[in-house]
């Protein structure tokens, strides 16, 4: 017998019938023989529309507030769930994410989990009965509501399943997993069968939406084995867990197990438009100029995510500096920079806002430049132009055009032999969130 | 400085405009110099569309998972409230009934209050906030959300009040307070000053809707003055006390004043037509039949109202008992006496569904025969008879025709000289919950 959280998203609970078709699947779990624990998230569009009343109100919400308002839609879903389940027969409880002892800091509208305490899901399951969870929500050691920001009941479902030691968390979405690419753009692409949480997390870093980041980074770090997989169908979905273990190609012979050791993995091929780039033009390259610059942007709050400096031209000792951020993030950055221009000594700014990132993930992909040189080689065959690079131990990310940037995925997705065998199309219902 | 809880009905708050009203209300109340708590129902149709979400699922909800649902509704109504008073530059929190410290037993749907621990409304008053309290809700002693039932929201109010030994508690609602009638039924209806608990239980019982009854009893056991009053004005409405005291005709001279002490105080003139009659024809007219007869209704769980039993016909020995109960409680209750027709020995059961009661309320009238002489006189010269007739210290009830029922009021309000002076048409804006 073994222990399931499963995580439902808004989804998959967007009204009535589709609440009950969860439901179904919930009993079947649990007839099964399994001991079933179950995090849902607000119905459908509930999230916006109470975001919207709020708006009716004020254009600044105390975050507070927000919060209580917010949680009442996991409320609305987690009762409607419950009821639906027993209407099957199978005994169901819901549970605030108080009363589920989901502890967090008081950071209202992003709280981060300090500790997970759930006597009562565990009672209420060694009853034989289900436990279903209000997903996003905890609460603050001053009683307060608070919920965990985007993602959040991706990270509720893990950090039950490690308070549990849960057997494994599964993630239900509207797509069948984790692909190699978004099949909206390669429509060859296949699902992944199984991925190691780093590769997940570079994945998810790298634009793929299908599981939050956060709940990635706390399965990491308890080793929840979380299943990424669809609620309309059966399928198995992908495997994410400490290791690649054997389920790459089960059906591989042994012989050729020993040359696969040590080759490189690839993963799959994340995008991602949500980054401008900003180049700081003409910077003096002397010591401290970089880490001054830096110092400005971090005082906004901004994300960085690639930085490139050039190598400065010998006769002017100047040098540029370029990193990328959120889209939303890049007003304030500008501005700071633009108020201390002076002060830096730069010649001027450049914004760039039509970008696109491209990364290739897997695992020993540092050890072989063979992956590099092939990377670059198929971009270059394909004309499309590099303006950034990153890297690390299992991830090579690059920058081009945003308009070359489909072109871009698919060139990568074909070279690297991540194409599906059979050529068939991918069914592929939308982003998972 | 006096500390008022305000407490305002679904009506009150149906939409984004309506709360910010509200809001300007409640601040300008704190801002005149007042503590405020405010209780608040959850917003106009809400409870409605939950009630019809949940009967989508499922026919036979458990009670545990509807408190959790509905008590969603509050959690919106009063985050909203709260981010308005914000927004006006006034402090606010808001809380639910489990971190308002409404602790209640652990019946679902229908929870009594065992205690009130308003230790963070106290603090919150005390750091010169609003605190905004969700209504209708508590949390039993295992940590379940429980929902106090019809009219819980007025209960929250008076309990919260008496808990924080508040100066009043002002029930917001539609009307501009208690009248002496109904005004769509009688124009010349007048808004009643002052009231006490024991009339204005004996009102609420008849009929009258504008205040729950055990909001009302809670105010008397633990003497909270309620005012009530119209959220669209600021007219002073109702007082809800202990006694009359000189508030009844503030200008009258000193010299009237030793005249009236002793005569009745007419309150007002409810009525009800939520009622019906059974009559249990031929009942052997022995010690025992009577109370065999109201065990059986008894175990039916039926909500007993007015019984009269006929003086018995000599040469029979046979006599008819008939009483008044809820339309609802009816069925069951006619069920288990035709299953018991052989050993109770009465003849047959007749049901009436078309009566209506009116009560006349006001202190002094036992005392004084006069006022049912009046009473009774009044409703010959009208024409209407009377079927039943049921009396307490404070009140006469008589049931007659329902369609006679308009009539019978109106005769009632004017034989007792309830009818506005002026003759003015009182504003009535519909019927307060």
């Amino acid at each position: 017998m073994a222990l399931v959280v499963q995580k439902y998203g808004g989804s998959s609970v967007s009204d009535a019938h589709s609440i009950k078709r969860v439901a179904k699947r919930i009993a079947a779990t649990k007839r099964a023989g399994n001991d079933v624990v179950v995090v849902v998230s607000a119905m459908g569009d509930t999230t916006d529309e109470l975001l919207d009343l709020a708006g009716q109100i004020t254009p600044l919400p105390p975050q507070r507030e927000l919060d209580i308002l917010l949680t009442s839609g996991e409320r609305i879903s987690m009762s409607l769930l419950a009821m639906a389940i027993t209407n099957l027969g199978v005994k169901a409880k819901s549970f605030t994410g108080q009363q589920a002892g989901l502890m967090t800091d008081a950071v209202h509208g992003r709280a981060r989990l300090v500790d997970v305490v759930p006597h009562r899901i565990r009672e209420t399951v060694e009853k034989g009965q289900v436990a279903i969870v209000a997903g996003f929500q905890g609460v603050s050691s001053t009683n307060d509501v608070t919920t965990l920001g985007r993602g959040g009941s991706d990270t509720t479902a893990v950090a039950l399943a490690a308070g549990l030691d849960a057997d494994v968390c599964e993630i239900y979405t509207d797509v069948d997993g984790v692909f190699t690419a978004d099949p909206r753009i390669v429509p060859s692409a296949r699902k992944i069968d199984r991925v190691t949480y780093e590769e997940m997390l570079e994945l998810a870093a790298s634009g793929a939406k299908v599981l939050a980041l956060r709940a990635v980074e706390y399965a990491r770090r308890y080793d929840v084995p979380v299943h990424v997989r669809s609620s309309f169908s059966s399928t198995t979905g992908t495997l994410v867990t400490g290791t690649h273990g054997d389920a790459i190609d089960p059906n591989a012979p042994a012989a050729e197990e020993e040359t696969q050791m040590e080759a490189p993995i690839i993963s799959g091929v994340a995008h991602d438009r949500s980054e401008a780039k900003i180049t700081v033009v003409g910077v003096p390259d002397k010591p401290g100029t970089a880490a001054r610059i830096f110092e400005v942007v971090a005082g906004t709050g901004a994300n960085i995510d690639m930085i490139v400096q050039n190598v400065s031209a010998a006769h002017t000792g100047l040098t540029d500096i370029s990193f990328t951020l959120p889209h939303a993030d890049s007003p304030s950055t500008l501005a700071a920079l633009n108020a201390l221009q002076e002060e830096l000594g730069f010649a001027s700014l450049q914004y760039d806002d039509q970008i696109g990132k491209l990364s290739l993930v897997g695992a020993g992909m540092k050890s072989h430049p063979g992956v590099s040189a092939r990377l670059f080689g198929a971009l270059r065959d394909a004309g499309i132009n590099i303006e950034m690079i990153s890297t690390s131990e299992i991830r090579i990310s690059v920058v081009t055009r945003e308009d070359a940037l489909d072109d871009a995925v698919r060139a990568i997705h074909t070279a690297f032999d991540l194409d599906s065998a059979d050529g068939e199309a991918v069914v592929y219902a939308g982003s998972g969130r």
